[in-house]
């Protein structure tokens, strides 16, 4: 099979066709019609083998993740998600793989009404670089610069799920069963916040999604923002599941890994209603912005915490 | 250094500033203003290492390339360039490399307006996947299915030039001096056809960029269009540096050899004065669409010649 037909057979006319799609996969480049009064959202990110997966992954959550982990970005911007390109580098042509790799790649593209229009194959180690675009109206786009003094922190979900779900993968946390399964899922399948992302438009005035870790995510709200936060481990969001698998201090997880995919934002003290009406998915507010600088957390007993090193840095430390 | 001290250093905030990026990079996503009735043409292409480039490639060379040959695919739609993002995935964070590959990106990128609106940096097996759009008039596109019976075959400057810089990069071919300069820069910098491109608007039937060889890039404008072509291989443009090679029948790698980046087109018969008006760069007319599929090529005597075996194909062959 050649790199025309692996794109023909496994990508191209699959999945949802939008009418803003005049022309899609099969030319030199795909033509879009974007919508009027909005601004375009684009990001871009890489999942490599080794790096951010093990070369074992199912490729269908492989094929979710590398959407998954972009359509998160959009969320965090307040972008409704909209057209995908797809640059996949493959050690061989393996039609069991791709089947499966395209399989979680179009259920999650579905769900968000997402139309693959580009992409490229090349032999090479395993690597999926995924870029999407999504539209906003530019004043309501969320960013990381409007964080004020006196704005409530929020988080989405739980955290540390998949920093737990990474330890149980790579043999350092023995643990088994459903609840060991959800924390897999949580590394393998992560959901984009997209409907909390659009809710939040017009109301949270920072925003970020949590891929690196919250005390280095929320690390670039504050530095983007010229302000600092007040924050309270005990009001992290642990879920049960990483409750019951025993880890030591989960909270370390909750601060510090990476993968969760939730959202991070901040907002006027007085939403604190309005922002919990429009949300179709957990939420706990963690702490507040501050004017001084830096982020400090309180224990139950209002002490500082100490923090473990910080999240994910793809050049200070690598990650089995 | 890390990762985000990297993009700040090298890529954020370098080059051109576009007033159709409201927010660049720095944020989860860019934010852009798409312009008023004009369709977006987007594309993607990978490099990898020991695929598509040594692994000793002066990264200036890199830097230049992986942005030129996607604009190449903007040029063979008719489009004008806008944005780009860049995925770079490093063995190492070696400053001097990514000067010298910021360096060869800016300065092609700062020829044809293009802003950088985002990237994603990992550490991993060299590889460098950009993604370009730019703007059309949909109605205007340069797609490959327009191509109708009776309409001239063009291509753009020389052919083969880039298979002969190879051939000496690997060491298949001795040759040295300013000729072998010149193929070797053929292959390393090429030249997008962009002004080509926008002046063939309204006048080129059909249109693809020759990455993978003429005979089978042309197949897919024939392909598309349901068409065929009879060709002259006596009038294939060879230039005198790779006349002068001494490389065995040089028609053969202008006529399968990939990388060189011109444009092949069609136009109607009676449009030959009007296209070679517009264009600024050298070009020839190579043969006619017919009704018959499939290629026919021709020799100086107008018999059948014996066609060397087709272009690139990243998971057919493979190209040390």
């Amino acid at each position: 099979m050649n790199e025309f037909d692996l794109i023909r057979r496994y990508f191209a006319g699959r999945g949802v066709r939008r009418d803003d799609v005049p022309l899609g996969i099969g030319d030199d480049a795909a033509l879009l019609t974007p919508p009027l009064g909005q601004s375009l959202a684009v990001t871009v990110d890489t999942l490599l083998s080794g790096v951010h997966f093990a070369a074992d992954i199912p490729p269908a959550d492989l094929g979710h993740k590398a959407l998954a982990v972009n359509l998160s970005d959009l969320a965090a911007m307040g972008a409704e998600p909209a057209w995908a390109i797809l640059a996949l580098s493959l050690p061989q042509a393996d039609e069991a793989w791709l089947a499966a790799f395209a399989e979680g790649f179009f259920a999650l593209a579905g769900r968000h009404s997402v139309q693959l229009v580009g992409g490229d194959t090349t032999r090479g180690p395993l690597s999926v670089t995924v870029q999407v675009q999504g539209f906003v109206p530019q004043e309501k786009a969320l960013t990381r610069r409007g964080a004020r003094p006196g704005d409530h922190v929020f988080v989405t979900g739980s955290l540390g799920d998949a920093g737990a779900g990474l330890a149980i993968e790579q043999g350092r946390l023995e643990f088994a069963g459903p609840p060991a399964d959800f924390l897999l899922a949580r590394l393998h399948r992560p959901t984009p916040r997209i409907d909390a992302g659009l809710a939040l438009r017009g109301l949270a005035t920072a925003a970020i999604d949590i891929s690196d870790g919250l005390a280095q995510d929320l690390g670039h709200i504050l530095a983007a923002s010229g302000v600092g936060a007040v924050l309270d481990i005990d009001r992290l969001p642990l879920s049960d599941e990483l409750l019951a698998s025993g880890i030591d201090r989960p909270w370390r997880l909750a601060v510090s890994a990476g993968d969760d995919y939730e959202l991070c934002f901040t907002a006027p003290a007085d939403a604190d209603r309005g922002v919990a009406d429009v949300l179709d998915c957990p939420l706990i507010r963690i702490g507040r912005i501050t004017c001084e600088p830096g982020q400090h957390w309180l224990d139950a007993a209002g002490q500082p915490a100490e923090l473990p090193s910080h999240g994910w840095d793809h050049f200070a430390r690598g990650r089995a």
